[in-house]
């Protein structure tokens, strides 16, 4: 497939890599910014550009992966592609593409940084979309030429998705920066914490989350709460966040 | 060595089936109620009991691994034995050790369930202390046979680490939690979000999480928490808790 990518994010990145890795041909890359076009475009041996009317209408598969709010301006100057063109985004609407005839979403279900090595796309949950039979089809292949995890998931539901994933991933990732806050303050080191953090997910592959659930919340300990929040005195920031999840964890008894 | 495990939980069954790998002989697990310390008994061949009088007074070492709030009172029960006495807890002080003549702290900071295998304790970072040099050296000792980390935390640091893994671990799993739940109501499946709670934690072993934050909150993206928030309609804690989450991000910026 000849595979134009819109955007060279970390979802771009790892999407267009993962592509050119699977033997399809990468002949452009276009970006606001054509310094971060071409960066991408030289790993991939493509095309950089920075305007969207020079964009190849004869290409395959147009991927987007752009910021959620420039989504619909891209997609219109995308109407009159031959090829297919997808969103990869979990917060939005497959109508953003309405106006385009072939069109479906590929939402890879993870989080990433540029500088993570690809191995692990493999592994990645890839949710696609489409109303059209056929560019599902397309779609549903393409899933499957990257990910051994392929699931049909509409609009909706992604959207659920997305926000689930925000408390597993984005939220998580903030609490793992308290932990560590907490630490600098009184001179001991995260490392402290990483066999914890890596546990506590591999705890979860196998078990709910629901019935592994440990300390003092869940065991109703109040002498122990009151002595973590007089430990945040002066940090009355986490002391509210503190209580907020002390409370949502004792809801769940 | 010979050693009596005080408590039959999750923490009293790994160090304790640890020591044992180790080669030292457990000689009697106490626990409140005799059907816990038997099934942790027949497991280490030791004797099962359920009196503090009972109590093997001329043991190497004495593990209390039992709930915050009972180990003042194991102690004043231990005052007349010969070996070394240590608690394990990450929130209580030393000082409740002070009338026992050997005594020291060793905290393993790691979330134990009973029915994982045991090889990754070696992983787990143990933090010791005592104000006595030899009992210093007997537990720093006792921690280098488990494992490979081994730090001295004082018992004002201890509570520090302390809070800070409860944000790290017990607020992170309710946040897993939390994403599963939403999933369900949706019949979406857990299993979705696995690939990205390992990717998550994986992410912070090599990197600070500050600089790896992603999300709608740290790009201020005010558009997807409004719909976020909308998705929670109904479930006014979950709004709660997804607003105070996204400030205390917001706050970082």
């Amino acid at each position: 497939m000849k595979v134009v990518c819109i955007g060279s994010g970390n979802v771009a990145t790892h999407i267009a890599s993962a592509l050119k890795q699977h033997g399809n041909e990468l002949v452009q890359i276009w970006s606001k910014q054509i310094e971060n076009a071409s960066e991408l475009a030289k790993q991939l041996a493509a095309d950089a550009i920075d305007d969207l009317s020079a964009i190849d209408p004869s290409a395959d598969l147009y991927i987007i992966a752009v910021k959620d709010d420039a989504i619909s301006t891209i997609a219109s100057r995308l109407k009159d592609v031959q090829g297919l063109v997808v969103h990869t985004s979990g917060a939005t609407s497959i109508d953003v593409l309405a106006a385009i005839p072939k069109h479906a979403v590929l939402y890879p279900l993870q989080t990433f940084s540029k500088t993570k090595s690809l191995d692990f796309f493999n592994d990645v949950p890839l949710c696609i979309e489409s109303g059209n039979e056929q560019s599902l089809a397309k779609v549903k292949d393409i899933a499957h030429q990257l990910s051994a995890s392929v699931y049909e998931v509409d609009s909706a539901k992604r959207k659920v998705l997305h926000l689930a994933a925000v408390f597993a991933c984005n939220f998580v990732n903030h609490l793992y920066a308290i932990g560590s806050d907490i630490l600098e303050q009184d001179d001991l080191h995260f490392d402290l914490l990483k066999p914890l953090i890596r546990e506590t997910a591999a705890k979860v592959q196998a078990a709910s989350p629901k019935d592994v659930q440990t300390g003092p919340a869940i065991r109703n300990d109040e002498v122990t709460i009151q002595r973590h929040l007089a430990l945040l005195n002066g940090r009355p920031d986490l002391q509210e966040l503190y209580k907020s999840l002390s409370k949502s964890i004792k809801k769940t008894l």
